[in-house]
């Protein structure tokens, strides 16, 4: 009982809601605290709100600091926000009492070059308490930056790095139709472009850790997005789309050097994407051409590897660590 | 040009000599010393032997305490022998010496079950010398025990992990054709099997390197071979292969607990292989299947990975690291 990792759920959304879930399924995990700053969830029992089926005894509080003060822990999980900006003072929070970090924060999974000043905070106050910090997820954190980067290993030489993550939205669920911006016209979709509510974060974090691994120096990074637009008109259960309409999103994150592009990660959402998949190409010696077959789920996939860094932050170097540099993490129970 | 890896290559043998070529590419890397036991080599400038196309001022030595006593280093590239056992006294000699340690001994690459004995000895000689030591390579090192184990980190469950190397010899170097046994008669082939020069070295060490990254503590492990057999006559550039005859080899590595199959590698190389591949399967969930096309060639990934590890077992936490607590290697340069 004693050497189960103790943890803190900080964030109780809908990711938070499904770690919260898989943290309840591993034997050698405990949650022991939640935290979430909306009001509405103070004092509601943590198994009520993330769908566990029964009552877990464990309240959440939107007082993190009293829960840190109360409550012997070994990691806070912290699945708030995708922005550093906005995580850095629950980090540095969680830091000053020594506890271990992972996180889903987007920004948060290679920070050093887009926030070079908040990472070398974070790093500094991480190793002066001996906690580590780690951010992950499926994309940031695995199959568009530690997966391609991961394979160079067997390269002599490497000339290119694309990756490809095309995923048809036809049967995902409807929210996530929505936030790729299934069935909105051009001007709507633009409109939405410029709120920044279809943009999917994390691409340039994903090339700078994968020239950081490969030692490229980048001169220029670009994050291009753009609807995918229907030829004819498209039809699923809940969505008609007009020829023209946008059937989803394309992203392409570009990483280049002296004018010459290094590194392609393409992201591709939308409904009746005919050959969905996760692709890696390295160009170099030996060349690799890697293709997860139909592409993975990111919502499972996300919460999963969130739980599976628990046992290997504890771990892990003090300090500010990346998917590049912590030893690799497996799906350990 | 101080800021370079000095390192020192034992084992001036094809691997090596590949190694001694990919390492002077490196700009962050210079060879210092050169060490065979073979005294025909002894006093032979290493440009000569490894066909770098010029001499590079470094005579190799067969004696590997002087060149330590005398030279300044700081990782020593053992490609020596596939068997721990033989490698063992070469490991500690270097250890003495402080140096870190980069090898291609299959056997060494996660010894920890079968030879937890040595084993202990070396990672305790290590941290007391406050050196590492990473056995590497292709399979066993990557494609077939570290790849599969990164992999499971995006599930959230694992139910078995299977793995097929399948390649095809056809237009493979004569040496590598004889080497799976292509052309022999299955009564020549059982013989290479019962004298050993038949058998890949490493599938068992994989499986447990898979087993300890997934937390799963198997009671059987085994590791069968067997030959690929003609269904009719085949002709090659250099052989006629009679129906009934071996086309190559077949080995499997099984990985059981409580009579159930876990772990199943197969790693299958023949001429006329009609879709050579390097496949991974992780049931689970999420499930995963990723291919890399037509498969990995080993002599230039091998090689390439040993001299990518170079770069990191210098950062690398003291001990007997593995691929499963090292972090992951990239193409660096």
């Amino acid at each position: 009982m004693t050497n189960k990792i103790k943890v803190i759920q900080y964030g109780i959304g809908p990711i938070g809601n499904k770690v919260t879930n898989y943290l309840l399924e591993r034997k050698n995990i405990e949650i022991v605290g939640a935290v979430d700053i909306n009001p509405v969830k103070f004092g509601v029992d943590l198994g009520k709100i993330s769908g566990a089926g029964k009552e877990l005894g464990i309240r959440i509080t939107n007082n993190a600091k009293e829960l840190f003060e109360s409550t012997q822990a070994d990691v806070v999980v912290v699945t708030t926000t995708s922005s550093l900006e906005k995580i850095y003072p629950q980090i540095i929070e969680i830091l000053e009492y020594g506890l271990h970090i992972v996180s889903t924060c987007e920004e948060l999974t290679y920070p050093w070059i887009t926030n070079p000043e908040l990472s070398h905070e974070i790093n500094r106050l991480a190793k002066e308490k001996n906690a580590a910090v780690l951010s992950t997820g499926v994309n940031p954190g695995f199959l568009m930056d530690f997966l391609p980067a991961a394979l160079t290993a067997i390269c002599k030489d490497v000339t290119k790095v694309t990756v490809e993550r095309f995923q048809d939205a036809q049967f995902r669920r409807i929210p996530f139709q929505q936030k790729i911006g299934a069935g909105l016209s051009l001007s709507e979709f633009q409109k939405k472009i410029e709120d920044g509510s279809l943009r999917h974060v994390g691409l340039t974090e994903s090339i700078h850790l994968i020239a950081s691994k490969l030692g490229w120096k980048l001169d220029k990074t670009e994050d291009i997005i753009e609807p995918v637009i229907a030829e004819q008109e498209v039809k699923t259960d809940s969505l008609t789309i007009k020829a023209g309409d946008a059937l989803g999103v394309q992203q392409i994150g570009i990483g280049e050097k002296d004018g010459k592009e290094l590194i392609r990660l393409v992201f591709k959402a939308s409904i009746g994407e005919s050959n969905p998949r996760d692709r890696i190409i390295i160009d170099g010696d030996p060349q690799i051409d890697s293709t997860i077959k139909n592409g993975i789920n990111g919502d499972i996939a996300t919460c999963a590897i969130t739980v599976n860094a628990v046992a290997s932050i504890v771990k892990a170097k003090p300090g500010l660590r990346t998917m590049a540099d912590i030893e690799p993490i497996s799906c350990f129970r």
